[in-house]
């Protein structure tokens, strides 16, 4: 079996960054190519990845800055790198994972000492590779960890897109003989369950079922769920689970219906304590209104779209992370043993 | 303020029944003119119209039979008459209404003894018009005793479209000089919530917003909800309620965060002691895979489309019917009182 397209969507070549557009995909698989770090500051910007991606696109677009200052002496290369690093973090506020690639680069490049030339893309480069390694491996050991919870026969539904996780989950699981079958949320408005969720199991030979946001409950009242898994943008100190909006009403009813819900982050946000130090984003309620780009609803009405839900604690069974599973009350042990390596 | 168009979107003239064509509203506004009984089954059976329509739809077309049938003999015409009503009662095989419909215009034309010719027209005209006035009553009725549950200041959540119970809600609470507003979710895959009621509240100039069906759990969780509010297709005499698929989840998260949920028909159904006596309709799973017509997921996963879904009483606060409301565990009193006059 290959790996899902998904796996591997930003590339980074002699000629530039590569990144599927996931915009479109799986209807149109097409590659936006980044000649330069501006032009992958601006694909993130536009949209053209999400999720992960603009991590692995911010790792490339770092070493294109190296090989755009490879001409200028130390100190000014040391400067235009900073200067691209501040534009890449500018292009989402709200993703901390892009303030960690651009770090991952920068570090190596000091670490090499003052370097011009081909040295100093070198250091860039090996910077890139580590956060692209240190970021699969968490992500992998994450799949490890949430597999393990999983009985050998096992439907999961899950929600949006977990991205890595969900590629690690499933490649785990089947490392220790198991073949979870997965019922999939379409995920309004964008449809990131049907349309990245669904197609990446599919291109895994995974038993897939799409269903609307709607039938979350009923599919979990059935009896045929073994356990809601999603990944979660945020987990705060005291166990609130922050992620696309549609989690809290899945969690909700898996509670109800007695399956367990798991959480799959890379750790718990000590800058967040609880659920109200996260704040939520708000998209344009148009969002709502239309399909696919297609207008559906009348002028006379208007949408809402709060893009995040927070899902309390007494609704969490699991939170699993880098350093496995803990219960969402526990989520202080995490940090029992230092900082992660990120 | 006029009514909304959906309050009255099927009109029996000289040339025929006209019907509102919902598959099309609201973006285009067309009206399917059917000049014969059978041109109105067909109409039926291709969704021309559906919930409360096809009800309205049957008994202008058992008008028109009369009128085909007036140039027969009594006897013959009263089994053309007959056979018309088979023929719509089959359209919609879990369509309750469709039978009642044609019960009133043949239960006039048997009172008014042998009839032929205009006599026969007018038998039907007077038992489609009991019809209409009946159904009308009934969900006058219902409209009022839930307006009565609500506070001066509302904001209620529905799900998908309670057709006339809607409308009928709005009016009473005005009459009760309250002004609710209301948040509805968007209903996929058909998206009636959108299309159907978000259009028809805006036409009665109720403050109106639009939420995907996974922003229900943290709207209920928000503290604005008042109520949520949904039509019944079907209540058992034990209190579940089965309704349009995505009402379980709503009602689910409305318990957990303490907003009751009222749920409107216009009886429990004595043939159904509980949620499991009630056939569950699957419709076509590739529906789920498409929005509007177009598809949105790749050949790799199949949908799946259960068109209903069944709340247990736990989670439902009150059956609003048209004898007044009633706690899902008393359903049996509403037929203290004998059978309702249908």
């Amino acid at each position: 079996m290959s790996l899902p397209v998904l796996a591997d969507s930003v590339r980074l070549t002699a000629d530039g960054v590569h990144i599927l557009d996931r915009r479109k995909f799986p209807l149109e698989r097409e590659w936006v190519r980044c000649g330069t770090a501006e032009d992958v500051a601006v694909a993130i910007e536009d949209m053209v990845t999400q999720s992960s991606g603009p991590y692995f696109a911010a790792l490339g677009a770092m070493v294109l800055a190296a090989r755009e200052a490879s001409v200028l002496r130390p100190a000014e290369a040391r400067a235009y790198l900073g200067r691209a690093a501040d534009r890449l973090v500018s292009t989402r506020k709200t993703n901390n994972h892009l303030r960690k690639a651009v770090c991952f680069v920068l570090s190596s490049v000091d670490s090499a000492g003052s370097v011009s030339g081909t040295e100093l893309v070198a250091a860039a480069e090996s910077g890139a590779r580590l956060g692209d390694e240190r970021y699969r491996a968490r992500s992998r050991a994450l799949g490890t960890y949430t597999a393990e919870l999983l009985p050998a026969e096992a439907t999961v539904l899950t929600h949006c897109w977990a991205d890595l996780y969900l590629v690690e989950l499933v490649l785990a699981a089947r490392r220790a003989g198991k073949e979870p079958a997965f019922v999939c949320t379409e995920t309004r408005p964008y449809l990131q369950g049907t349309r990245l969720t669904a197609e990446t199991l599919g291109e895994m030979d995974v038993a897939t079922t799409v269903v609307t946001d709607g039938m979350g409950a009923a599919t979990l009242a059935s009896g045929e769920i073994t356990a809601l898994v999603t990944a979660a943008d945020r987990v705060t100190m005291d166990g609130h689970v922050v992620n696309k909006i549609g989690t809290l009403g899945l969690a909700v009813a898996a509670h109800a219906f007695g399956v367990p819900f798991h959480a799959m982050v890379q750790a718990p946000d000590q800058a967040a304590r609880t659920g109200s130090d996260v704040p939520l984003e708000y998209r344009d309620g148009e969002e709502v209104l239309s399909v696919l780009g297609h207008r559906v609803a009348s002028e006379r009405v208007r949408g809402r779209y709060p893009a995040f839900d927070v899902t309390p604690p007494r609704f969490v069974t699991t939170v699993v992370t880098d350093r496995g599973a803990f219960a969402p009350g526990r989520l202080g042990e995490y940090y029992a043993e230092g900082e992660p390596n990120q």
